[in-house]
């Protein structure tokens, strides 16, 4: 499935960061991608995220200066690295002859709510990229920040890049955002624990957010839900080899679709449980609202029937949040008289993630007959009409998704 | 002469730059003095340039990716290190229980042409930063940028934090306008050159345009000249030893003035001659303007008395300069028939500098004579009402500095 084909004259966004524009040789290496590109009759928009590890020697900065740091600081300090990458990747341009010009946030018009550090986008008014791209020349956007009601410059979080990128996309009504990345695309399952773990050509923005919610580690999540509520359609390709990648869209309804798309696993949360919890309407709310004021993170969970008047709550965490969890869930269980709150921290998910298996049934059982017979235990048990997630000991992790991808059909031709 | 004794309660305006704010460690310490200026009742509004050598570092970067530099990417480029600075100040008030906000050139209200990487100021409307004072904050304002009038990031140039400091406090009607150096205030000469040079408690706005013109390091002549358009009063002092330093103000009539302020040497340029020019009107218009076409900046001038009609032209430029300025008088000394273009870089221009010169006739005599009597020769000399200036050979301007310092009783108690 040739891009090009599709759009003998098309407009893409492309976005880089990172790696992809680490150093001063990988700037030019991207700027003579986009010759080539628009050689071949394309307009191309840039979006850049910050060179290489940028944001974190930022954040470090920010650490030794102060122990003090106010959001709209913060965002004024980060959106510094995308303005270093952005000027430089137009001077990169103009050495091949291609007039370019550098927007902010604010100049491409990225209207934001005030929440610093992690503000969301009210509204995409791209004029200037528009009249640019009109005057023959290549707008470089610089990703993850805009403007805020209040006038002040906003950062859209980190991986906020792949979402300007998409919100470009979609309101210049471009033919496809690409995204690239260090990988060539959306594998069958991580190829360093499966090595004929396979490119997909195409997946859908549903099995996509599926993975990225259990651990694929790229794009971010909050891009893929853009570009699905928006129609944009998203090429996941790598910027070190430059081939196609994976092409992700709206599911074709009339398509053949593998039952299984992909094996994932995730190593990045711990598991906590709250026992005899006492089983009252409320209670689970109540829980589940101060770990979120407390701004912890929580993602699957789990509540056994109830035995006796009392149940056991388990969830997930991130790892970073684990210690402020257990002290928030410690003082609570006294306070709603819960016998105990435990933790462990080696833990992962594994996920079987495919939208054939809305028209599949069986699916979940053929996963835990899997796991049964390569002797994994499985701890927890969540599912979505196209998931099933188990959560296992993280030394068990990479057998249960060698066998999952083995017997889903996964590593055949 | 104590500040704090002149305004119980004043509005300051505070420039820092460079090493002052070089290291986490500086930008702490930098925050503890606001801090203390603030608790004497005083109000604060800070300029920030880029930490360190930063901005040196930006631009080899831009050599690095590319030879080609448009100048409004460089500015996007190179105003990235003022924001960084300005938000770790902020961070690191805030440590202090000091509530602050950043302010970019833009936020701040620096209108100005769109002429790139040495764009002037237009108006200055500080309306934000009015509202942060009246509401107890510190504003932190990124220094030596603003906004076009196309809309875009624009540079002041190197040294721009000064004017956009000096700027600030005469459109928020500040009391002062503190330039913080690595320098404890203005010196009668170089004190790597004569050690009994002495830190002047105030100077004149007329001198110090002298001496920032003849190789005074700081502040930069532009930000004097603005200072003195304006009355802003200036205070050139240490970051570093925190001390009062050398006030710089109108002249006061009435007041008595030394004949000689102070002694300066500078051996940044290099002396050109362009000898056998036909003496005819028009002719050294065509050098100096071809000259300034090629964008060389052209210093002092001196012009010999025409012997059978013809004349020698001479004139210093900066060292960086000398190449493409010879190769332009090259070929324009044929054109209008010329007979020679000399140049010598091993020259420094050694100047004597005081208010007290235009009422006190002999200053150049007493100049002449000193350097006759230690042997130096004079190879150009140059005059304004309260300077004279000596180009002599570069090996023997400290030994000049010396003698006249210390016959014009500058080295005395």
């Amino acid at each position: 499935m040739s891009q090009v084909a599709l759009y003998p004259v098309a407009l893409l966004v492309q976005k880089f960061g990172g790696t992809a524009v680490g150093d001063p040789d990988r700037i030019r290496a991207v700027a003579d991608h986009v010759a080539r590109t628009v050689k071949q009759g394309n307009k191309v928009v840039l979006v850049v995220s910050a060179m290489g590890k940028e944001t974190d020697s930022l954040l470090r900065l920010a650490d030794d200066v102060s122990s003090t740091h106010p959001g709209r600081e913060m965002d004024m300090l980060i959106t510094a690295g995308e303005r270093k990458a952005m000027a430089l990747m137009c001077m990169a341009l103009h050495d091949l002859g291609l007039p370019a010009d550098s927007f902010t946030g604010s100049q491409a018009g990225f209207l934001t709510d005030t929440e610093h550090r992690n503000a969301r986008i009210l509204n995409v008014r791209p004029d200037r990229v528009r009249v640019a791209l009109d005057a023959g020349r290549v707008p470089v956007v610089g990703g993850s920040q805009g403007v805020s009601t209040d006038n002040d410059v906003t950062f859209l979080g980190r991986g906020g890049s792949d979402t300007t990128a998409v919100a470009l996309a979609h309101a210049l009504d471009a033919d496809a955002c690409e995204l690239y990345t260090d990988v060539t695309g959306v594998f069958t399952t991580d190829p360093r624990v499966v090595p004929a773990a396979k490119r997909m050509d195409r997946i859908s923005f549903d099995e996509l957010l599926e993975m990225t919610a259990t651990g694929c580690p790229k794009p971010a999540m909050r891009s893929v839900e853009y570009a699905r509520t928006h129609g944009v359609r998203l090429h996941v390709r790598s910027a070190f080899t430059w081939q196609e990648g994976t092409w992700v869209d709206e599911e074709e309804p009339d398509m053949e679709q593998a039952i299984i798309s992909a094996v994932t696993h995730d190593t990045s949360e711990a598991k906590m449980t709250i026992s005899g919890v006492p089983d009252q309407p409320g209670i689970a709310a109540r829980v589940f609202r101060e770990l979120a004021d407390a701004g912890i993170n929580v993602d699957m969970i789990v509540q056994n029937v109830s035995t006796e008047g009392v149940t056991d709550i388990s969830f997930t965490v991130p790892h970073d949040d684990l210690d402020r969890a257990m002290s928030t869930a410690g003082s609570l269980a006294n306070e709603i008289g819960a016998t105990g709150v435990a933790s462990d921290a080696a833990i992962a998910r594994v996920s079987v993630v495919g939208a054939g298996m809305r028209t599949n049934p069986g699916v979940a059982a053929t996963m835990f007959e899997t796991l049964a017979d390569c002797g994994v235990n499985i701890q927890m048990i969540s599912t979505s009409a196209i998931r099933v997630s188990c959560v296992v000991s993280e030394d068990r992790a990479e057998d249960a998704v060698k066998a999952l991808h083995e017997n889903f059909g996964l590593s055949g031709n």
